[in-house]
């Protein structure tokens, strides 16, 4: 039983949590801060208000304490650690190489609420925009945890839903260290990444009978190998294969997708195994969560696009003549399995086109994901084997996008309107272009254009040096940074026609420096001087 | 403020979640059995032991006495109820008159494990088998509650879905003593009954925009009054008229629908109202589930059928050639509004088919059901107006679905299997008639069938004269009891296909008697003996 870390801001609940949770479990607790006090008779509180480092120093001492003496309980442990035990040296690396790691999710506000008399929590003595900073600081490491919480739920809720974690966690074998989990609670599923797919799917194998649903362009490179990674049992799965592309998202594909498996005598213990991109990914998951209302649905990515976003949390859709997406459902599946092997069949165009998402996942997330990105760059270009360091990449976007799922699954609460960073403009390009620019390719224009913007709105506060960072950036990944000449009345009108349209203007993220976005409105007219100077009557 | 009552079986919780429920609401809290004992002197348990008539009159005064001091109380008042109270003389009829009444429904088994020591519950300390036939003796009454909420959940669960309860309920108006409310957390909603459109949709209007579905039969008749019932602000909304009949749950008119829908520029604030049979709301149930991902979608039903059974539990789906309700989604609506009015214009073949369903709730629910649905059956054969005690016959009924929908939302615990009576024959049956039999009239004869099997089951224990007052019930309401003619090869092939087919058999719901079903597994062999033993090999 590998040991359990909570890591989250302070007053995020990780003592509270922690202790029914191993009574839950009937597992040891520990609380970091206890053994701190043990060790050196002094209050964690006290030590920070004398020097901070040095209490930093202590923390980390005695979590290799912790760990190296967790084989004395094997029980198993549930660890509650300080608010900044995991974002100090590699404190959280080691807990992620021993267990399992879950942030629990709390927005500032509610932890300054929560807390109550600071006095015992120093960390949140101090002014409000100095929380708010602490807190952005710390998001990026509460991200890389294997999976996020909401911690604004009732206590005995965000237990119920970290022991879901715990069971799914435990159960993924060797593929456990280097997945993601959707924290979901009944409905929780694993993101697995690996290099092949056998070891992508090693401990995510459908237990009853599978349909394969895969488009004519994956199914001669990967059905084979996708069967061998199934196992003998799933030897003979009936497969169904749609053309390749967008137009495979339509009323016809879906009809005779869910008639084909209804033929094949489906039930509902019966998984559907999409194997392939974001099309094959929507729609099967469209035509999974309908049959027989609702099949459980296991996603094989095989591009950069669906192991980093659309087959991650449950939106599914085909496209109407009125647009794309527009009929669909929210239906979570089973789990993921993302394997770096199924790139590098990928035409290079759309490998360099998948970067697009994945620097928009960097500006979101901050400079280390950035730095990540950077570092698989050369890939983009050259192709080949993908590098090892891909997977941390893929890891760090999957979690982005999972954390934002958990806490805003059916697009309510507006925090996933974070992760349209670039579709305002980079949508309206796309479907002006009619086929001619990839996805990715788009929304790699958007990202310039909503420098841009952000740039020249008063108040978002974006340097003018970011749009250069930025159109570098995608130039060594092959993606252009020219914006303009796409920016047509088409665009123009496909812009006024949006779904992000409200009362007052068109909702736009806006970037303030890399790591830092944030929702806003902004008026068209306002935009069109911005980004189509010339053209503004 | 409206007062709360919560009934149900002892140690349901009533004392816990309705002390909490007040703190949250900010009401005072009352607890009968601490009434009774200041009244007295003397604490239930004792009272009970002495004499349970006598007691009953005590608590009878004393919920009196509450309900004569409510208005003392302008912040309302939460009434938590001994476990028999709801069962006793005209107790539940006026708390049903004064204000909300939920129950809080428990497995006899978890009561008994929760009660712990029995000595405060006289009423647990009996055999096993003394406390089923005392669950089974008081369910019809706490059903008739407004509301049921699962109360196995965790305590701050339950107090959150009644506290959901009571903000619906008292939404409602003048149509909230009548209403039936489907307790399922931030997605409870009210079923109205009312004598007109205007009545029922009185307080359920929608906010937004509205589009209208419908079927041709229908329109000519309940459009207009549907509009005006809906109020000047949706004087333009559109309508989609589909054909009437079962032939319009397919994809073609899915699509058509899906189309018009976006057509009219819906967006996720956009109402349907589906005005119509079950067809008309299976249909526009799915279009709403799926358009956008999800709109919010009001039922009005207008048939006996859809009223008591389709409109109700989020059940959406068309056919397809492999079968019906084949694909298709749970999608609960925002309301069900029913309009007895709407009952009258029922050509009279479909009127006598709907007591098909209405018989088979009385099996289900009990001798008082079986009373209310026998008082009404003069007017399924003359039709006319239709009598002010239908109504009550509704209300038990979408009361009693409601309810297995609370507790197994997405027929996963196996409670909504019990809805299947008289379906296993009565849909293989229809199945079979190609379109001869109307559901209602298919169903009626599968539990003139279901009695002679329960009957000859070993260990079953129904009476023989069962069904023969089942057949004399039928008749009543001018339905067909002579399922043999019908019950040829073709209906026991598809029987042989059915979804209901599991290992070692068929799903069969058995009668024990008029309020005790219970499911079983039949081998078919076994079944086609008991109803077909000249045709045996």
């Amino acid at each position: 039983m590998d040991p359990l870390f909570l890591i989250g801001f302070p007053a995020s609940g990780k003592t509270t949590v922690g202790r029914r949770l191993a009574a839950r479990l009937s597992r040891r607790f520990i609380d970091l801060d206890d053994v701190i006090e043990e060790e050196t008779g002094e209050t964690p509180a006290a030590l920070v208000g004398r020097s901070e480092p040095r209490f930093r120093k202590i923390e980390a001492a005695a979590l290799r304490h912790i760990l190296d003496e967790a084989g004395r309980f094997p029980e198993g442990i549930v660890v509650a650690t300080g608010g900044g035990a995991a974002a100090h040296g590699d404190n959280l690396a080691r807990m992620r190489q021993a267990g399992l790691v879950v942030t629990l999710a709390i927005d500032p506000k509610l932890a300054v609420e929560r807390a109550g008399d600071v006095a015992a929590r120093p960390l949140l003595a101090r002014p409000w925009s100095g929380i708010v900073e602490l807190a952005e600081r710390r998001q990026p490491f509460y991200r890389q945890a294997h999976a996020v919480v909401d911690a604004s739920l009732p206590v005995e809720q965000v237990v119920s839903a970290v022991a879901a974690l715990a069971t799914r966690y435990q159960a993924l074998g060797p593929a456990r260290r280097d997945a993601v989990l959707v924290g979901l609670g009944e409905r929780t599923y694993p993101i697995t990444l690996a290099a092949s797919l056998e070891g992508a799917l090693g401990h995510v194998r459908p237990a009853g009978r599978v349909v394969i649903i895969t488009d004519d362009q994956v199914a001669p490179l990967w059905l084979g190998p996708l069967r061998a990674a199934l196992g003998d049992a799933h030897a003979h799965a009936p497969v169904c294969v749609v053309p390749a592309g967008e137009g495979a998202k339509c009323f016809a594909q879906y009809q005779a997708l869910c008639e084909a498996l209804l033929g094949h005598g489906v039930d509902r213990d019966t998984t559907v195994v999409a194997l392939g991109g974001g099309v094959v990914g929507d729609l099967a998951g469209f035509v999974a969560a309908t049959v027989l209302r609702g099949l459980p649905i296991l996603q094989v990515p095989t591009t950069l696009v669906a192991m980093t976003d659309s087959a991650i949390g449950g939106k599914t859709a085909i496209d109407t003549p009125a647009g794309k997406n527009l009929v669909g459902a929210f239906w979570q599946p089973s789990a993921v399995a993302a394997a770096l092997d199924t790139l590098t069949t990928l035409p290079a165009r759309q490998r360099r086109a998948g970067f697009g998402e994945l620097w928009k996942y960097a500006l979101l997330d901050g400079e280390a994901m950035w730095e990540a990105v950077w570092e698989c760059a050369p890939w983009a270009l050259q192709g080949g084997e993908a590098p090892p360091e891909l997977i941390d990449v893929i890891r760090r976007a999957a979690a982005y996008k999972a954390q934002v799922v958990v806490q805003d699954e059916r697009e309510t609460a507006g925090l996933r309107v974070l992760l349209n960073l670039g579709h305002t403009l980079g949508h309206a390009i796309e479907t002006a272009s009619a086929g001619e620019l990839l996805h990715g390719e788009a929304v790699a224009l958007g990202l310039v254009a909503a420098c841009r913007v952000s740039h020249h709105l008063t108040g978002a506060g974006c340097a003018p040096e970011l749009e250069g960072r930025v159109v570098e950036a995608l130039a060594r990944t092959g993606l252009s940074a020219d914006f303009e000449p796409y920016l047509d009345e088409k665009a123009w009108d496909a812009l006024s026609l949006d779904k992000k349209r409200v009362t007052g203007g068109v909702r736009f993220v806006a970037i303030r420096e890399v790591g830092r976005c944030l929702p806003i409105t902004v008026d068209l007219t306002e935009l069109r001087r911005i980004l189509r100077p010339s053209a503004t009557v």
